[in-house]
């Protein structure tokens, strides 16, 4: 599992930084990208990366301002070049279909895949044997949201020297391990399965927070996640500019990822008001109160351990 | 007068070459900037161009195909941001009022500025004492159109020199040979204004078409134009492709230009098909139809004399 940042900054377009687009990388667990957040200009982003738009299967939308949106259409209609056969479902708040859906219809592009657009409410959204997602409302200027991904714990897998030690050789009996709580062996023994099967993989956590000032309430929702995604679009010495325009400061994400016990936590939506030697005093500020920070920039990329 | 292109691509951005856009520059004649055209991330071209967002005053649109418009919605947002405070009129297609008003809605985006949306007709679509702009409705997939941009004759420069011979000392009396037909001279004499202004300046004339097939029945639309940018997405060998997605080749294009006795063709909308070797080659096709010929690339921009 790896996060790719396609554009950090906040607001509009620089020339150091796009607008916000994230990409998670479960092509390993799935083969499948799941993407947050779609700025102008993301497919542009995707041109310098070995990203496949054809393997996105899942789009976040957080909120509906125009840093977080206007590269949709073209992403999705390029996607149909792109060799993109299989369907894509795209979550964001209420309004997001009737964005893409006259953006389509206007332009009359004929998309190569099925698109099924989901508007959004606070709860579970998606959950298969794999990964589960939930969203949460977030305090925004207009109604914003923050998506927790939840990959589930994978069985441990079989103790085949363990087993050969006892007798039991390979063959289809050992499947029976995996499936069955006890397993008959052929000398008319029978065993727990459990004692074959080494410790579960725990699953990863991940929470990408779309724009918001920073809440307490939030604890809960993001609670021990492997990764934190937070906005930071002003500084420790900006709260109250943060509270008025509904973002938040460096200092304030940090204390949240300490109070939440997340294991790594990242900042992005970066104002370009910050020259580069400033995101290094960013970045100091953040890690006064939770030590395990980056910030984010274009082309930032990372496991999720 | 000078003309910026953007974007020069077809369809799909490649690393090479942008979307659809271009800009007019009368910053010299109107202390303004008319676009033609704004696919996706063309507000990002800007931000390495000395284009100022705020002069612009115009856009027109030649048809709704996405390489054409998606960067629209992102362009005037930001142009809040950059000191827009000038209206901008927005001509384009039926269909496009729903599309910026959409984008402009759902994302919550208030401009600074007023927006004014006219939906294209062929004829004259606007005139005042510097320009008129005259439309052409073109043959594409769906409606495209083609603009034509004329300049008004300016009138010739005061003689000084010659007024001065004859005594005529500058003053107040200078302007009247701008606003009347004969003037008055303090010693009683009245003489022609006409004798004492040079020649009139040619205004310049040039078009640009949309995507489209190219048609004989364009000829007397760009008739004599200084400039004419057309598109040229195929080469000489592939009008049957040409003709099948509605679309020119080069040679078409430039057989076009010859008979219309423009003076100068700029070819763009070139596919990424082509490598940078080839090009060369798209150029030579034309050039042995229309000798001046250009093609142009991302951020190439001329004079028009
Ligand atoms: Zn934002
Ligand atoms: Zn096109």
């Amino acid at each position: 599992m790896h996060v790719h940042f396609l554009g950090t900054g906040a607001g509009l377009p620089s020339k150091g930084r796009n607008v916000t687009s994230i990409v998670l990388d479960l092509l390993q667990e799935r083969n499948a990208l799941w993407m947050f957040d779609c700025g102008e200009a993301t497919q542009h982003q995707i041109l310098h990366t070995s990203i496949k738009p054809r393997k996105i299967e899942k789009i976040f939308i957080t909120h509906l301002h125009g840093d977080h949106i206007f590269g949709l259409p073209g992403l999705l209609s390029s996607r149909s070049f792109q060799g993109g056969e299989e369907p894509v479902t795209i979550y964001g708040p209420i309004g997001i279909k009737q964005f893409i859906e006259t953006a389509l219809t206007v332009s009359q592009s004929k998309l190569s895949y099925p698109i099924i657009i989901e508007e959004l409410k606070e709860g579970i959204i998606f959950e298969d044997d794999q990964f589960s997602v939930s969203v949460k409302h977030l305090d925004h200027a207009i109604d914003s949201f923050g998506f927790r991904i939840d990959e589930k714990d994978s069985p441990g897998p079989l103790l085949v020297e363990k087993l050969k030690e006892v007798g039991i050789k390979p063959g289809p009996i050992y499947s029976q391990f995996k499936t069955e709580e006890t397993v008959e062996l052929p000398n008319g023994k029978t065993v727990r399965s459990k004692d074959y099967i080494g410790e579960p993989k725990k699953g990863k956590s991940i929470a990408v927070l779309g724009d918001t000032r920073t809440k307490e309430e939030y604890v809960t929702f993001i609670q021990n996640v492997d990764l934190l995604i937070h906005e930071a679009t002003f500084n420790k010495d900006q709260e109250q500019l943060a509270y008025d325009y509904f973002h938040s400061t460096t200092t304030q994400a940090a204390k949240l990822a300490q109070k939440a016990n997340v294991k790594k936590l990242i900042l992005t939506h970066i104002s370009s008001r910050f020259q580069l030697n400033e995101v290094d005093q960013l970045l100091l500020e953040a890690m006064q109160y939770f030590e395990e920070t980056a910030i984010a920039h274009d082309f930032y990329s990372t496991s999720i351990k």
